[in-house]
């Protein structure tokens, strides 16, 4: 069986889960601390010398790590993926702003301000106006699209929509307001409305 | 014919004219400036809502921003994208790698370090040591990868290579010290040796 290496709490980890269950992809878990630094030992390094989850662990023993090539693997071929090489050419573009304008700072804040150590949190917090300027621009991003789109690539929901369904639907946890955002907001009821959604909460 | 918005010394715009070049398929350029805030006027706006090249507009006038998906699309088909699902898999894994975890600390300390009108450097330079610190970890990253692999994805040439090559080859002038990582220095050159390789200054 597959593993994910994973910690619940990480939207990037979450869309993994997420895709897996809608593939019908059965996956083991293999959980890490938040604060317990088991991405950084030597063992952790040689399969991802990146040191960072999720990870995917395939049954002979190779890592592919990123969560953007996890989800594409696997939801390769199946309706998670769009056919016409546009659609899948958007997915694409969606899924690279996530990582280069979204996650930098709607998954940072989020972060910072709801899950470090307070003492490590005093060091950082004069950054918090950045993230909330910058998320607050990616969310406005997606808002534009979601007022005349329902869904990220082409006409049905895709691993685009996963992956920005991973951070965004929980920003308020990093002071973003979503009911500043409706398009957004209807967006966030209808992936959660999917068949065999799961919530990031939801154990395995 | 297609159009590439874009600025010529960015290096997420090289990377679309250096797969253009090598997947024979004509473009035109509209050339932007550094700074001259065209990226955010509403006209471009209305095409962009990120407010950013490269941007690839189509025959028909639909838009494409997000140099990863410009690549991924303009490749798709060619021997620029493995045929193999895992080594797609690799493939986006590097390319998600190079714009999470390399773009923003070496792209951006060559920006500030030698493109930026030195009197905003000013309000910036205290962060080179954080860019220098994860963009020689993300070089360390490579360099761990290179010294088994001759290339990014699967045992041939491919996009990740070009994503990687983009910012990576003119890291020096943002102060970093390629001899440093010998095994990406001579992937450097085996990128530069590929049929059809153009420089990132050549003239269209």
């Amino acid at each position: 069986m597959l593993v994910l290496h994973q910690m619940q709490i990480s939207g990037n980890c979450y869309k993994c889960r997420l895709t897996a269950k809608q593939t019908n992809t059965p996956i083991a878990l293999k959980e890490y601390g938040l604060h317990d630094g088991m991405t950084r030992t030597p063992e952790f390094l040689a399969k991802n010398p990146n040191g960072r989850v999720p990870m995917l662990e395939l049954e002979d023993g190779r890592f592919l790590p990123e969560s953007g090539a996890i989800i594409a693997y696997l939801a390769e071929g199946s309706k998670l993926v769009p056919q016409s090489r546009w659609d899948r050419a958007q997915m694409l573009q969606w899924m690279f702003f996530e990582q280069y304008s979204h996650e930098p700072y709607v998954a940072v804040a989020r972060f910072w301000l709801a899950y470090a150590p307070k003492e490590q949190l005093e060091a950082k917090k004069h950054l918090a106006p950045e993230w909330h300027a910058k998320g607050n621009a990616a969310l406005g991003v997606m808002e534009t699209h979601l007022k005349s789109h329902d869904w990220f690539a082409g006409n049905s929901y895709s691993i685009a929509d996963i992956a920005l369904y991973g951070y965004t639907h929980c920003a308020e946890e990093g002071g973003f307001t979503l009911g500043d955002f409706p398009a957004v907001s209807r967006w966030l009821r209808r992936v959660a409305e999917q068949p065999g959604h799961v919530t990031m909460a939801a154990q395995w």
